[in-house]
């Protein structure tokens, strides 16, 4: 505690005068616990006949509530500090950096978060609520803590996490890779940060698919990248029509489109490859949810064909375990390791090597994989339950796209175009239906309407009960024929039911 | 498991394989444990039969080790992967961020690390061991889990994390703020690169102490910044030497100069506090161990003088409680807050909030109060301990600079050119003693011979044999008149005592 004495008069009175004047400027708040007598005795050098003198006034004076002994409290008189807090005042950008961050990042409106209030949600992105999870979890931070050292961590990762990654994306999504190329850091999006300072000037080009995760996107402008989207069919990315002369980065999610389901066909992968590999480009692969395939064997990473050394393989175990778990892996050509593993010093050194030896342990000994298989099992009853009753209930509104695999799906709705939708998504807020437009996943979001629902997150008596809603909300909007644009009458009644 | 089947054959024939060219791939290592049968058959969609058929013919041709219902282990002839990984060839830097980490990050050489097979290390920097600690860490972080959300967490920090940070800093450094002034980020370095980011566009003067903490100078360089070194005398930063028209950002550690103890005085405070604000420059206040005062009251923490909104006051607790932990905080003036935010957005979303949960616990309930108290004696006393046999060993040889306070203290050896000084420490890591050359603290080193002399990780009686041991590696340099400049024999001679 930060006290100055005055030096007027006995010891005590200005001992209690200088606390006094910390709860006046709010640096002692109400209710906040005092030191023992004895423990701010040692701390200022003073007797504690003193401070028990000094404590004592201020009881008297009812600054102060307890007991010698059993502690004591604040009771201040001032509920706020007196010293007002600086204005916050506009601040122009400082930087180049800040100007981006204040032209691209609305933090008060992240797409995809669940508005409080809700009864139902189809977020998607986000892991099954899994309470033998955590207590897993503590037990394995409970069985790593007394291995790991309590010194500053290794920039790249514990060895033993990245020989576990190594293996476990070589067994289960075919990368070819050993421990030392691995890097381990703080989720997918610190992954791609790195990779953007380490890659991209300001005013280079950056080719990714049209739609993509907005986060990604987001992240790639604040960094001043210029951005070319290119459309996505039933075969992924159309790399075609990557842009010529070539993109100095090109960000992909082979496995599984973020967020249309495509799988990036074998003929495209070698031609995508072929395109970096001429114009000395370079491949992001976000393989963000690729373990999560429900009813056929695995899809390859792009990474097992690369021959040049020109991809970077992210993931994380953000969807797989949970997201408050911030770590993930970029698989390093190794003609970037040194300047990726600078960029994660300069960053934040390295990541907590705790959290780090826990998750080396439950993949070792096959928990991770038995928990994904778990997991998985769930997430395609879910899918299959979710794709049965949107057929049921309003099958002929909608195109559903698919993918076996994921914990979302994306559904059209026919011949609604997109402010209509945005007047759904509304209808249905007020309904207590959380629903997801495709449009922020677009450069140029399409005049129609496009729904990520997810499933992940729900049990299927909630799948059941948001279907029903979801068909009453769509319900409001009837299906028109071409040409008519005016809004259902059922809406602008807005009626409670 | 990614495995794709030939279609020639029996199928268990052609999963036997399939198994086998994982392996030969390196994708199945030595040892791995493969999948029960059930579980394999449920992920490729086969029989159980076919499974065990294939494990069997594996297992015949020597494959496998283990038995059906106990587990089967790859026990491949292949040690190495048979595909080559790509060469690791040498890339051009790709952009200027990374023109600048190779240019400024030497990661193999960061000063202050504790090279392998030493005995004795004057390590600084880093805490005292502590398994009593540790322990008690498991027990906050299982105390905690079952109320920590599994989802992505908040940008911001933990709102207890936050309120107890700002009661604490309060309390104990006069630091005016309160939680929504906090932002909880990965540690001092990922406060200070949020700030470069956010402050600084390539180019930009930045003022730093001379000497200083290198990683704090090296993260600057990387990000561009134009670097001012101002001498700092016992009264600190000599704030009139401050470059004119000001610098955009002054970094400066006003409780307890890094490393030379100084204490910025009240009149250099408000001075600096002017500078800033008559250049619209900005202020990194580093309190890194500020609150390890050992003889004296606390100083107060510059921010609180701040009427200008232009101090950012930034903490750890990496050096109070242990590096591992990788949290720390940035006390945000107004002005800049939604930037610091859309920064740290940017980079990592959030920090983990388990370890926020545990810690806003620990603080709230007053033990880390109380671990501070128990520390700061303990330094106090291997701090006294040190000094008393510096003088008795080579009392006349050193000039110390000390600073009741901290966890370490600088001993310049008279009349030793640095070049001298190098030899003295490679001297003493032949005998296995680890000394620190303050040297990498300076843009311009200083033609004499200092030394950062840890004593926070050491026990008394490993500080009595390390200061035997230093004394012995100091008398191989004899003290000399100026003018002689030659080498001391013993050294040459390189005895082997």
């Amino acid at each position: 505690m930060d006290l100055v004495l005055d030096g007027d008069g006995p010891l005590y009175l200005q001992l209690a005068r200088a606390l006094r004047e910390a709860m006046a400027a709010g640096r002692l708040g109400n209710g906040t616990r005092l030191p023992s007598s004895r423990e701010l005795a040692y701390d200022l050098q003073l007797s504690r006949t003193t401070v028990v003198a000094a404590y004592e006034h201020l009881r008297t004076e009812g600054f102060i509530a307890g007991r010698v002994g059993s502690g004591s409290y604040v009771t201040s008189p001032w509920t706020a500090p007196v010293r007002p807090p600086p204005p916050r005042r506009a601040v122009v950008a400082q930087s180049d950096f800040s100007r981006r961050t204040r032209a691209y990042c609305a933090l008060d409106d992240i797409p995809g978060r669940r508005p409080p209030g809700m009864r139902h949600a189809f977020q998607f992105g986000v892991p099954m609520v899994n309470t033998a999870l955590t207590a897993q979890w503590v037990r394995e931070l409970a069985r790593a803590a007394p291995y790991v050292q309590p010194g500053y961590p290794r920039i790249q990762g514990l060895p033993a996490l990245r020989e576990a990654v190594a293996r476990h994306v070589g067994r289960s999504r075919g990368v070819a890779c050993n421990a030392d190329d691995v890097l381990i850091v703080g989720g997918t999006q610190q992954a791609l940060a790195l990779i953007a300072r380490v890659l991209l000037d300001p005013g280079d080009e950056v080719a990714l698919e049209e739609p993509h995760y907005f986060a990604a996107r987001t992240l790639l402008q604040v960094h001043g990248a210029r951005l070319t989207g290119v459309p996505v069919d039933a075969d992924g990315l159309q790399v075609e029509r990557l842009p010529d002369p070539a993109a100095k980065l090109t960000y992909v999610t082979p496995s599984h489109q973020f967020p249309t389901g495509a799988v990036l066909s074998h003929e495209r992968r070698l031609a995508l490859l072929e395109y970096a590999r001429m114009g000395s480009g370079w491949i992001v692969e976000d393989d963000y949810d690729g373990e999560f395939r429900h009813d056929q064997q695995p899809v390859r990473a792009l990474q097992e064909l690369d021959r040049d050394g020109r991809v970077l393989y992210i993931g994380s175990f953000s969807k797989t375990l949970f997201p408050a778990l911030r770590l993930g892996y970029v698989i390093m050509p190794a003609g970037l390791k040194d300047d990726l593993l600078a960029a994660k010093w300069t960053d934040d050194f390295a990541c907590p090597p705790l959290d780090q030896a826990a998750l080396a342990n439950f993949i070792s000994a096959g928990g991770y994989e038995r928990h994904l298989r778990q997991v998985t099992r769930k997430l395609a009853e879910r899918r299959r339950l979710l794709r049965t009753l949107l057929a049921e209930h309003c099958g002929d509104r909608l195109d559903i796209t698919d993918s076996h695999a994921g914990m979302h799906l994306v559904a059209w709705v026919r011949d609604m175009p997109a402010s209509e939708g945005e007047a759904l998504v509304r209808a249905a807020a007020e309904r207590k239906l959380a629903l997801y437009s495709i449009a922020p996943c677009y450069l140029q979001p399409p005049d129609r309407t496009g729904l990520i629902m997810g499933y992940s997150a729900m049990s299927p008596g909630e799948i059941r009960d948001a279907v029903a809603l979801f068909a009453r909300c769509l319900a409001l909007f009837p299906r028109r024929s071409e040409g008519e644009r005016k809004r259902p009458a059922l809406y602008l009644a807005r009626s409670s039911w």
